[in-house]
């Protein structure tokens, strides 16, 4: 039996996992307005930030509560400390797939993303899904085994968002300044949407071996 | 005179001030290393980027000790979460002018910038630099007017960001996509350094009144 406190962390674990799937969904509908010029679907996910940012605020306020009533100490308080913190990343990857839905808003009926690039960012919107799925699994399972291979995992992230600035380099690159001001903003929104999965990532593992992982 | 508690918080909050001091010089260097090609002080920033995360570090643990040792409630455990959240948008401020020294080591020995961006980027930085002073000073006197302030003062900021892309979608740009993408990702780190800078003012507004300043 687990006591008291440890089932409400138990409920905020909960919440968190909740908080994630949330931000995946987010992400994936963002990506999707974007490459299909869906301005319902952007409308959408921009409205549903702000749900996002609610169920932060309120897991947020139930964090502190438990931390004053139950005055934790040793990895108990660093739980509760690491919840903060996963939360605050989860809020900011929510904010992260806000930016690529205002993107394809913006450039509504045209679509933000040039034919060339839509494959790239196709792969980049299916890449921070995979991440963020797998980010859901550490939370509710804290696999450490599972978090260190997340890097591994944002790797493919990072060499998505290479392509993408070879693509804008490219001497034969029809699209003008606008389209690669757009595509660079975009990239970056995913390459940080991935980063800070790595974060959550790096948090479990040291909320369960009090412990950092080995940076790169 | 304060207790042993207060006198701990009063330490944890000057090293805050500390940082946001620090982190200002960093992001003055890096704008300084950025506009005149200076590859030594990109290097030095690049390089105390690594002392920034230090004294983060220690302090993030330093707090955690205390919040364990002392079990405070109330407004005394808020100030504790709060000096969390402040910290961390502090390295990250610091990270941020990591990224602008990174972009002047890139293009070395040519300047990122070109000519007739010179000024608005110089101008970004200033605006940088006025905001991280104000901030240092709303951690060290935690005052609510100052940080309701603040962000009037990060409207300066966007104005600014805003003139760079009017610069770059100009018909008579000449200076190409490369230059159109280093410019792009430079504005976003001065913007995002405004932006934490204005989240740490709401903290300092929140850890005061216990509640949230109205955000726009």
């Amino acid at each position: 039996m687990r006591d008291a406190f440890h089932e409400e962390l138990d409920a905020i674990n909960a919440t968190l996992a909740d908080l994630s799937k949330r931000v995946q969904k987010a992400m994936e509908q963002a990506t999707h307005a974007l490459l299909t010029a869906d301005l319902a679907l952007a409308e959408q996910v921009i409205a549903e930030d702000n749900q996002i940012d609610e169920i932060q605020h309120a897991l947020d306020a139930q964090t502190i509560d438990l931390m004053a009533r139950q005055q934790p100490v040793a990895s108990d308080l660093r739980a509760l400390v690491v919840s903060l913190r996963m939360s605050a990343d989860l809020e900011r990857m929510g904010d992260l797939a806000h930016h690529v839905a205002k993107s394809a808003r913006m450039r509504y009926p045209a679509t933000a993303v040039p034919p060339e690039l839509l494959l790239t960012v196709q792969e980049m919107g299916a890449a921070a899904s995979k991440i963020c799925k797998k980010t859901t699994e550490i939370i509710s399972s804290r696999d450490t085994k599972m978090a260190l291979e997340l890097e591994k995992d944002d790797d493919e992230m990072d060499l998505l968002h290479r392509k993408l600035f070879v693509a804008l380099l490219d001497d034969a690159w029809p699209h003008g300044i606008e389209t690669a001001i757009d595509m660079t903003l975009i990239g970056r929104y995913y390459e940080r949407f991935g980063d800070h999965a790595v974060s959550i990532s790096r948090r479990v593992y040291f909320m369960v071996t009090g412990e950092y992982a080995s940076e790169e």
